[in-house]
């Protein structure tokens, strides 16, 4: 069995990784740390869990954090490179879910994330742990950096495309759109019910975090600079990611369906839909899955791409432990092979 | 392997059956019948289901459906009946998840049902599949009355009341609010989303259908008769249904808290929660879990139990496939052990 | 033109207060204060109010405030019941939307609230705003504690049935379901969307502050004690109150559907449906109405009552113009006259 | 008093268009026809009229619609230009808030909807109901065809990029977001709420009828062809349709804010919101406001422009009695001054 902490948990990626790893046949939780609710049960936060995790919440203590296998952190930015370097130096291996290891470079992250970045060296060891991409490099990884929500969906829509360099770099656009958990569960009045409820709006329209995550990704792709436009919105949803991805293409004589199914013909959790169906989000709700769509309205020189993952999911913690798996040599879906919940 | 097959399927919860049947380890679905989706790919219907069933409809064939050792009903009323009796000769244990063989009293049947019950001879043997109440009559069913959401919901709140005669039965008020899937996947302007959504009601609040099934549940039960009024609501969501269950306590020096612990100590997917604690929808979402907690508001004579499941789950499609393990010597829960999706 | 101070608005029922007072034809809003918005402008914290509201928050300073004519206090509770006393005396009017002087007895006001109240003899001079009950009283109200939104719906409801005594009050039953909005605009995990949303749950079933508020209505009514199980639930969606009323009739020869339009036959804002029908609770989104059915199931003793109301209208700060209307002697619905926005 | 005719008013721009005209003050509504309907209060079907609207529903009669002095159309598209010719040959002004006259091209407009316009000659005579652009030819038009829901929000939001040549016209982009309202009230599977809520997207990605619609106009703006790419995608919720717009900028140097600010600055129901400002859906519910937002994000070429309507006010029955309000002289927010409802 694969010793597993968990720093962190008790926001909705937490809860998450929990219902995931409590049937993972694999895994058995050693420790889940959070100094806020320390002493607490965690099926007194999450009684969904009753009768499945029978923890309190200790205190972060990187001695006990090392007894691990592996740690995840499930913490706000800026939590996890502190504690990582001597993790990992004790041959732990750390799967974080924040951005702290997301970009390559520590200036570029200082920009966007707002502080200094503690360990930059760290930095360029991590993986970036999309499955899809960089499979073989998650394998041996001590450190992966578990992509966010929108960069997984934004990415696995564009990449056959750019891989294949059929589209114009020039102007990329994103319209990406987030259930309300994406924001988290801090308090704070903007993701009230009553706020968010029967209403829909963009946000940080000027330039947002993944911006800058999803541009590292699609540029290793293209193997050339791109210039992505990315608007993020919020659904009056819980859960769910749905972005819809613009993009001129360079050459209309290639079959986009065809390319897309055979990109991911061996991956377990990207299915790309028959041609002419759009995804929705409640298809991929509570699974690992993105599901795909590609349109070329009036078979003219713009392509559209419709994405959808449940942002909580492969959005976060299904791809969490899909990382795990590959780095503990079990098969891909292990503890992942979930059916969406519909309706 | 159990042979299965599903007569209907293209609900809510003929959908749900099939999440779950498809992860069943003693499960092989042989067949799944539906007129007017004949030909088609239950995957197409349900893109949740596309890797998981690799089916199409076929139209309904008694023959075909004797080979099966069970089949299961996601009928409208009034269509097992027509079947069933031709099925039960050949052997073939059947679980209906409609009402046609909930209520014992064929004249109450058609009152409430507005058609003239076809075998009203098999309605006798038919066992109400509650495993709460009649595990042991389950196991050697040869059909099985799935019961009604409401029924379940309320039923599993009431019972530890009755059965101890603690409580008045002579004004019980069971005040139940409903996810929209429970109205069904029908074509109506009712259940519309610009018509549902930001609102709620009461409806059939002169009478309802699960009030017969309810009442004879907790008469037999109590041993008396009961005089219930029963007032159901659609609330702006989804799954999950909420019963707040109102009685007179004759006794109020009993612990009840204690009583409906003990209650239910051995039952898998009933779960009385600590004193003080409010069960939410949420907590049950895609489980087979029922949450109860009770109140005697003030230390007075009423007491209010909380009761809480998925409609689709524990009321309809998990509650069917507990009895379907029940029916063939399985653990309970196998297929069943699932962790309520939070948020 | 009536001079128009507003203490507190920044909540809920205060952006709807203002919504309503910039187009009602005899006001003019002199000031609206807030503490901590100080110098930001209202249409900047509610950008519905654009171009209608040209205003900034101020602090509060009972001094400015003793030059308007009438203040409406929207704060937290604890708050009116500091500045009431000055304003009074100086001859300004005072409409409390908060509960600080809706309990005649200060030691029960302690009790549900959790603070001494400071000025208990001001309490007895206070009018209960229930136009409907009160009506003549509040025309001359120095001060009127305008009541709860519960209290509203639940009062409405089973008035008609208490004041001829045909109800048993030995136990009432009022089963009410609000809308997320009720529970205010402070920033709590609780009211986050992802935590309302797609979910339904009773709270303070063990006892609710507006318990004490409706008892005291009922008994007025009455003249006689009641035992009243209120038990309050919290639906996902934003505005709306549906309270389902249960009580024992004690003379079932009474045809309750013409005793309950009679009552409310000269009422602008109470309107009872015609027999059979179910009132939802967008009949009267963001309208100052309450609309109310009665049922007797099965022709049996108990009595069923559905009444609904906008919790922030006719619950709130509709009910405080209909009551400002009344103490300045203008027609009982101006400003108010407001159809339902449906769907 | 304006004599108004409505023929539908089943629907949901039917039912807003009651819920404005009750209250209009100039407005006397004669009479409301439906077919299916005939011989129902209107306030049986639409109860939020209970109190303003005391008629039934009559069968569709050309000789007593001729005795209004206008007619508006909230019928399926294809019924209106049956009796137009007739309706408007006897002098009785038209305003059409379906598509039957929205296209200049009977060809163009078969194609899209599937059948043979029966009189294209009065196609050229109709008035485009858009008064941001057509003010002056409303006032005296005999037709106005109310522009779509989608059409409206796209085009106030391209508008001043493109009258200004500012836009590169080979690409434009319209992600357009509407609420379910949207989808009409029409019994379909796919608009129950158990299908629609708590779920997200896209639809007709390979071309959607508003497209030829909006592409139209804004030619007409340009003067020159455009390529426009118009994605529509279904959010949960009822009311509001948010246009996310994409273009290159042909020349960075210009002001944008000002620009838009300097266009709309005289429109009564155009609100540019100051700069770095979200417009949400809410902002506008229940009103006949547009708000506009204007980014260019890191300052590049693409600038991104957010608008947002109520799509059954603005963008229906609203903007319909603007038209109105143009076509008979009257001030043009005449029983429009409505101020969004929020929360």
């Amino acid at each position: 069995m694969i010793k597993v902490g968990i720093v962190g948990a008790t926001g909705y990626t937490g809860v998450e990784l929990l219902r995931l790893l409590a049937k993972h046949p694999r895994v058995k939780i050693e420790l889940i740390t959070s100094r806020a609710e320390q002493g607490n049960a965690i099926d007194t936060l999450f009684p969904n869990l009753r009768g499945y995790i029978d923890l309190e919440f200790t205190v972060p203590d990187v001695k006990q954090l090392k007894k691990c296998d592996v740690v995840f952190f499930a913490t706000p930015n800026g939590t996890a490179m502190k504690m990582v370097p001597e993790l990992i130096e004790a041959g732990v291996r750390v799967i974080d879910l924040a951005a702290d290891f997301r970009l390559k470079d520590p200036l570029e992250w200082q920009k966007w994330y707002g502080m200094e970045h503690s360990c930059p060296d760290i930095l360029q060891k991590a993986v970036y742990g999309l499955p899809e991409v960089n499979r073989e490099a998650i394998k041996t990884a001590r450190l992966v950096a578990n992509p966010g929500c929108y960069p997984t969906a934004v990415q696995l829509g564009f990449l056959p495309l750019i891989e294949n360099k059929l589209a114009d770099l020039t102007h990329l656009v994103a319209d990406a759109k987030s259930g309300v958990s994406g924001a988290g569960r801090g308090a704070n009045v903007g993701t009230l019910m009553a706020e968010m409820g029967e209403s829909f709006k963009a946000y940080s329209a000027s330039g947002h975090r993944h911006l800058p995550e999803i541009s590292q990704g699609l540029q290793i792709a293209a193997n050339d600079p791109v210039s992505l436009t990315f608007v993020p919105h919020l659904v009056p949803m819980i859960r769910g990611i749905h972005a819809t991805l613009y993009a001129t293409v360079l050459d209309t004589s290639v079959d986009l369906q065809q390319l897309y199914e055979k990109r991911y013909q061996d991956e377990l959790f990207v299915d790309v839909l028959a041609a002419g169906e759009h995804p929705e989000t409640r298809y991929v709700r509570g699974s690992n899955m993105c599901r795909i769509s590609v349109f070329r309205p009036q078979d003219d020189k713009t392509v559209v791409i419709l994405s959808v993952i449940d942002n909580l999911v492969k959005g976060a913690s299904g791809q969490a432990i899909q990382n795990m798996n590959l780095m503990f040599d079990l098969p891909e879906n292990t503890g992942l092979d979930l059916i969406a919940v519909m309706p």
